[in-house]
């Protein structure tokens, strides 16, 4: 693996849109006790389905740390590979390289620098010295040669692309303080145009509301195809987030991508609020003598934090199995939404909603764990 | 990957012989400083050449632990994969496992049981654990099914095979108090049978004298082809080693292999005694509030533990580069001598010969810290 201080719109590569061909997907073991209520023993159980339901049509791996090795190995089918890793979290989005692929199918990674979305201004946690290693390791694990951006905060969550030129980002999430202040917004364009091989970007200002990655964009908005977005949408105009995705879909329906098509926009109906319970907080160990969530707190719930793999979409369902609560009613009714409003823009791929609360309590959800490795050509070992 | 119950012979794979087609090699980068003196910077270097070496015909990866990773990146050409991967130390042959191959080319692993050489009773450190977790891991990262042997204390070294249905062994290694006290030696016998795929085990006695792994064959005595085997020798009657190796000549000499044939011995000198220096113990960490080594102590030197890399024989040298004392003169003698020799048995191989006294104070050779992974088909990740 060698380190590249090029970039990959100099040497040809760009990021390919997530409904491109797989070669596979990486995630990484959850263990640690402030993120994961009552030892991960529920959110353990909820990527073993996710990771299982991707493999049924990409090669997945899964980096766990010494202590987990055994664990992970155990809990999760034979077919999925287990790699030991040291990580400080478990969000393969944020950690692992963005892959580039130039016209020939060859796989390159980007180690953009990872700073706990947002470092000592506003991060999550400290050290995130582990996950910042992630890259690098992840590139030379499948022979792909890295590109260092290590001066360059910035996590895989907080783009999308279409693949034919086009980025999105949100401008809370890209021009916050805990980032790279020392930037403008015109020069980190220009980053992301040299780095995923994109000629447009499309500055949205939100993300989902009490998103504390400072808004990424993959909770709010994602390419389906060329020229088509969902966006995280509701009609209650007392909710927060009503003004943050009437903004987008403002932005959205005045702009046109790299192509310059119109850009056409599928409301995602964000579920009822869903918010932590006191007994779930008593799951969470304090970080730093604070605790890391209070109860009733609203969480980050979005649709749009799905996985797009070959043959499926793999996303969230927030009803619990089996509950008959007028809440859990209701989130039933929203899960079923969804489903079908994205089983009507992915016709070919097989719609698989996994029951994700106990990820959305860690900070994120499906996409937020995953990451992508789009098919290529290398000689692999 | 997964974990089988059968035996390898049961399912029809083998163990192929080190001189067939190989996919790579695996090694794992020394640390520990109660091993390599110095804090093991000297002994980096040497892997590095050995690694380097053989990657120019083989696919390698060198496995480093958490702290260690970057150091070994940098230190490592960059088309020499890294993982990183938990080790108590860094004998690749004992560690990894032992790959078989069925005739389609198909490839799994052993998991033999790794005790440190001897467990409780004389094994060389406590605890052995990480290392023998690494058979696993390795096969999870080679997408080859693991038999698993953990009833069974074996290593690597302790075991050569021709390709054709004949494995050599020493009997002081196998039949030791500190490995399978339980079994009898007919018992090993069926047990190596059923595992590595052969019909005959030739029992040597002993291997080289102060070998501390209980006098492992792979220092002694290996398959250069079928019928044909290198044996450490010294015509010196008064070297203990005399009278070691000369035993196991007189077995070889009255043995046919699996195919019936007769085993054609090529005498491979050993070096004058290489003997650690006071300054070099000094170097050693102390281990349990004892030195692992004292000033003059005999090392297990002999120049059979060699790898056979597709095109390359990486083999050991003793000699300092540019030192000009008379012990030293000595040793490029002897050097120069092993090197013809394995010349005329390869002559389809470049003989590379790298200063290796550095490893043979950490207690073993150029095939100790390797472990051949056979040319196979699995799908790769």
């Amino acid at each position: 693996m060698q380190i590249l201080h090029t970039t990959p719109a100099a040497d040809g590569f760009s990021m390919p849109a997530e409904y491109s061909p797989h070669y596979g997907c990486i995630l990484i073991w959850p263990e640690r006790s402030d993120s994961w209520q009552f030892g991960a023993y529920a959110a353990r159980k909820a990527f073993v389905e996710i990771a299982s339901a991707i493999a049924e049509s990409e090669a997945v791996t899964v980096c766990a740390g010494y202590s987990q090795y055994n664990n992970a190995r155990q809990a999760l089918p034979s077919h999925i590979r287990v790699v030991e890793m040291s990580s400080n979290d478990s969000w393969a989005r944020d950690y692992a390289p963005t892959f580039v692929t130039n016209a020939e199918g060859e796989l390159r990674g980007i180690n953009w620098y990872f700073n706990a979305w947002g470092g000592l201004t506003d991060g999550l946690y400290f050290p995130w010295d582990k996950d910042n290693a992630m890259a690098n390791k992840l590139c030379d694990l499948y022979d792909a040669d890295a590109y260092d951006a290590q001066d360059f905060v910035l996590e895989g969550g907080s783009i999308h692309v279409d693949g034919e030129g086009t980025a999105i980002v949100t401008e809370n999430c890209l021009l916050s303080k805990g980032r790279n202040p020392e930037l403008s917004k015109q020069e980190i364009t220009d980053k992301l145009k040299e780095y995923l091989g994109v000629s447009k970007v499309i500055w949205l200002k939100y993300g989902i509301y009490q998103d504390e990655t400072n808004e990424h964009v993959d909770n709010i908005c994602c390419f389906v195809k060329p020229g088509h977005v969902v966006l995280a949408w509701t009609d209650d105009e007392n909710d927060p987030q009503y003004a943050m995705s009437k903004h987008c879909l403002d932005i959205l329906s005045n702009e046109t991508d790299a192509k310059g098509r119109p850009i056409t926009v599928h409301k995602l109906y964000i579920p009822e609020p869903v918010c932590i319970t006191a007994e779930e907080c008593e799951g969470l160990d304090n970080m730093d003598f604070e605790p890391t969530r209070t109860a009733g707190e609203r969480l980050a719930a979005s649709y749009v934090n799905f996985y797009i793999a070959n043959n499926a979409i793999v996303m969230p369902g927030f009803a619990k199995p089996g509950a008959t609560d007028p809440l859990n009613l209701s989130y039933a009714a929203s899960d079923a939404k969804a489903k079908m409003t994205l089983a009507k823009l992915f016709p070919e791929r097989k719609i698989v909603q996994i029951y994700a609360r106990d990820i959305l309590i860690g900070g994120g959800n499906i996409h937020c764990i995953t990451q992508q490795i789009p098919k290529f050509i290398n000689k692999c070992r």
